[in-house]
């Protein structure tokens, strides 16, 4: 079963989207969906993945405020913008084609497997495209939109200070009006995700900042946009003072931006620049969640295609059982949060295609699950994969050790995977007492006899962590990731039943997750009862 | 509590180093341990640790069959050499000080934190060491040993051959007799840590080879031993072809070395290489497993240094509670590796000093639940110290990168961790048919309440696995690595409870780890349990 095969089933069988679409008036057929899916893997698989440590060594390179990416990324770029993926699910009013955001979902994957460092950029080009389309006038998008639905902009997002960076409400960049709707910026801004490139002709970004006058803390905070390259033509005042030496993602530009008097349009009202931040939010922390994906799914292909040729002891290793147990893990953890993913796009499609309350709900309580629980399996898959390799995956050129090295990012932004669960149980369970994360485990209880265990314990546990949260909050948030984890497990192995249930093909692979994996969800709700009778000394 | 009060505690009231050297006959006084692992902390915290990113930047390079260290490596080997550390658990016939091998890991510990790329040549020497300790002849001893044991010589271990990785049987490389007891070597060994440098005179290469007509698989091999530089002078003919380009460890170089008719000699009976090798792999598996723990600990430091001083939300984050589990996680990882670690060493020593079979047999328990796990939590905890660090742990300048991308290497070498889980339950359980891991659990069981159910759950697997062995081999070995890990996770708790009743300022970390950290023992039997029942299509 290849990643596009089980991209297909889970978009048509396992999310219906044939059905969502057809509710919403413009049905998507089995047909349709496949040929999308197979364009997209052909494209990324052809165009972006054979350049992949060509542009790990070169990396994203500084010079005098200019930054140079690998050379092969200019036709690259050129290649993106001509396909059109960019705009598959913009509105189509500003020229995209409006489909359902799962397949974006589904492409998500696939270009973050094939090339992560390239697709942040678009990838941050989407996140500014939803933004706008909510919250710019319509003259703001009639003259921004079009540019970065096709691709020809990149957008960027401009958040994080250095004495900002989970907590944005200490932020100090500032706006000075200068009359007639005109701002200038002022302010230093880091870690901006392809901040400055020599890939395309202007670069928007969105900057968070205050005005004049505006109160300390979220509440003084608002967005503005600013392009690299002014109307009237002509560099604005903003320039990019140097990037980061990191890790991994090595050809996507981490850089420090100076603003300096840069003139930037006010986007959305003064003081709700967090709101409309947050309103972009799921899509964005979705598509984090789903790098991990790509990487698990990079990472497994790669042990895949080595396993099958290295023979020790007379048969391929594949054969050996600690190396077939470990891509049986890889495979199962990587299909689990593929179509958990989707579970989660599919909730978003039925909020935006459907107008249905239920599925913003749905997706406001999976986003942070799909964000850290993808992006933690996302570097373990990466982890395994160079094990399978043996000591040839820590040698840099079978690319096993780059797909962990680029993973493991994702954990740590679009706001870290301890705040994803700070988030999920603060704010998701605690604003309806649990109510939404009741009726979910009610569906995954429905799904599978053998789903039934683990989800009552977890159901015991969120009611226990909610009544820890009203007494002693920090007691509650110090067992938050490990209940995120252990939702994370839990759905993992409901999206399998449901993949074998849509698929008999499938029912191994989910066999061995409820056999084998599941017990994971069992030992985080342990670990919270256990941890929630512990003195506070005792905590840390 | 420092590393050093941690190691000094685990030395003298964890494994009672000194009732133990006192039945040798040479006490160690309490007062003696603590002054030998200060000197050591002082040791590699000032002339080791300060270096450590230099070096990784820097790299090892290769140009022309010649190894170039980072340039602040000369002078660490010539303090490393007057430093007199590498002798101190070696013979005293050859130099040594003689001292216990549970205080050769408590500096393994530190030099591996402080910097594990320089710390491989002297860990390999001491591999040597140990090696020719048992099985050089007289001669061979006296013209090698001191040279080794006082540093001036590094020593390599040739194993691994492109197409003899895990499978050594499978290796090539032979050995023509010359006469006089002379031989002549041909052929590639790859991977070889530190075999070629700028640092040393000479280096002593340990190497496995095939004598003509020797019988095919790992009966026929023999084990030689060549120099670079030939008593006589000159260069012998081996060479170094090119070093691997790696994820870490950047500053270790790992050769590709030819061997083109070198002069050598015997060590050991013929056809009896890989078992001199494998006398002295117990000791080199522990080395490895520490190294995880040393990583562990670079990271945890850090991480905690970082923590204090980043304020977010009007407080330092190591006062937020999930970077507050985060920091306590790894604290007590870390901690139970590094007693557990202690704990085989004094198995070591008890059979080295003591003459205790019982020693022998708890060491070669232990020796793989300490590898893997050790290792495997090594990069656990290097990830969650990037965690800890936000945005800035990605960025290489801060160290947590590196500590991840070097501590990678610890579960592939020296015998992957797969390999340890192998050789735990089909060589280490079953040939007992699981009495040692009973005793060791009967001990287990005893120490605290709180390890009960866990420890008599993992009985119960025990059984169950050595069952499943005699029925159907693969089955139960796709489920060693599970069981390896059960282990470890109970075997942790243990030493923090041990810790915790030698020292009442440890409880809380003992109360942490076994209310959260426990459960993932549990789990691991659980999947087990199920695993167990998998049919065999569903296995992988």
């Amino acid at each position: 079963m290849s990643v596009t095969d089980d991209l297909v089933l889970g978009l048509t069988h396992v999310i219906d989207l044939p059905g969502l679409t057809e509710a919403a008036g413009a049905k998507l057929e089995a047909a349709d969906i496949a040929a999308l899916v197979e364009e997209a893997a052909r494209f990324t698989g052809e165009k972006m993945a054979p350049g992949w440590q060509q542009a790990d060594r070169h990396g994203a390179r500084y010079a005098n405020g200019t930054v140079t990416c690998p050379p092969h990324y200019t036709q690259l770029m050129r290649d993106w913008i001509d396909s059109g993926w960019q705009g598959i699910a913009a509105p189509t009013e500003h020229g995209g084609q409006g489909l359902p955001h799962a397949l974006w979902i589904a492409v998500t994957e696939l270009a973050s497997a094939a090339d992560m460092a390239f697709f942040l950029g678009p990838v941050l080009t989407a996140g500014a495209i939803d933004l706008l389309a909510g919250h710019a006038t319509p003259d703001q998008a009639a003259r921004w939109l079009p540019r970065l639905v096709s691709g020809e902009w990149t957008g960027t997002m401009c958040l994080t200070e250095p004495q900002a960076g989970s907590d944005l409400s200490a932020l100090r960049c500032r706006a000075e009006p200068l009359g007639e709707g005109r701002y200038a910026l002022h302010g230093q801004k880091i870690y901006i995700t392809w901040g400055e490139h020599d890939l395309t002709e202007n670069i928007l970004h969105l900057v968070l900042a205050r005005l004049p006058g505006a109160p300390e803390g979220s509440k003084g905070i608002s967005l503005f946009a600013a392009p690299r390259i002014l109307p009237q033509g002509g560099r604005n005042a903003l320039r990019c003072g140097g990037i980061e030496h990191k890790m991994g993602i090595h050809a996507s530009p981490t850089c420090i931006m100076l603003f300096d008097g840069a003139e930037a349009e006010l986007v959305g009202e003064p003081g709700r620049g967090l709101n409309a931040m947050f309103a972009m939010m799921n899509a964005a922390r979705l598509a984090v969640g789903v790098q991990g994906v790509g990487q698990g799914a990079r990472a497994l292909a790669l042990a895949e295609a080595y396993a099958a040729q290295r023979s020790q002891n007379g048969r391929n290793i594949d054969h050996h059982p600690d190396v077939a147990r470990m891509l049986a893990e890889m495979r199962a953890t990587t299909l689990a949060g593929r179509l958990l993913a989707l579970e989660a796009a599919a909730a978003l499609d039925r909020h935006h295609l459907l107008g249905e309350e239920a599925g913003a709900t749905r997706l406001a309580l999976l986003t942070p699950i799909v964000k850290a629980w993808c992006t933690d399996r996302g570097v373990e898959t990466a982890s395994l994969g160079i094990q399978v390799h043996g000591g040839m995956g820590f040698v840099e050129d079978s690319g096993a050790a780059q797909v962990m090295r680029d993973a493991r990012i994702a954990p740590i932004y679009e706001g870290t995977n301890g705040i994803q669960a700070i988030d999920l149980l603060v704010r998701k369970l605690a604003r309806d007492g649990g109510a939404a994360m009741r009726a979910l485990l009610a569906e995954v209880a429905a799904t599978d006899p053998r789903l039934a265990h683990a989800t009552a314990r977890l159901a015991a546990v969120t009611d226990l962590l909610l009544g820890l949260q009203g007494r002693d909050p920090d007691a509650a948030q110090s067992l938050a990731a490990a209940y995120l984890d252990a939702c994370g497990w839990l759905l993992g192995g409901w999206m399998l039943a449901r993949a074998a249930s849509a698929s008999p093909d499938r029912a191994a692979l989910a066999d061995f997750y409820l056999a084998r994996l599941l017990p994971r969800a069992e030992a985080r709700c342990m670990e919270i009862e256990q941890g929630a009778a512990l003195p506070t000394a005792s905590r840390h």
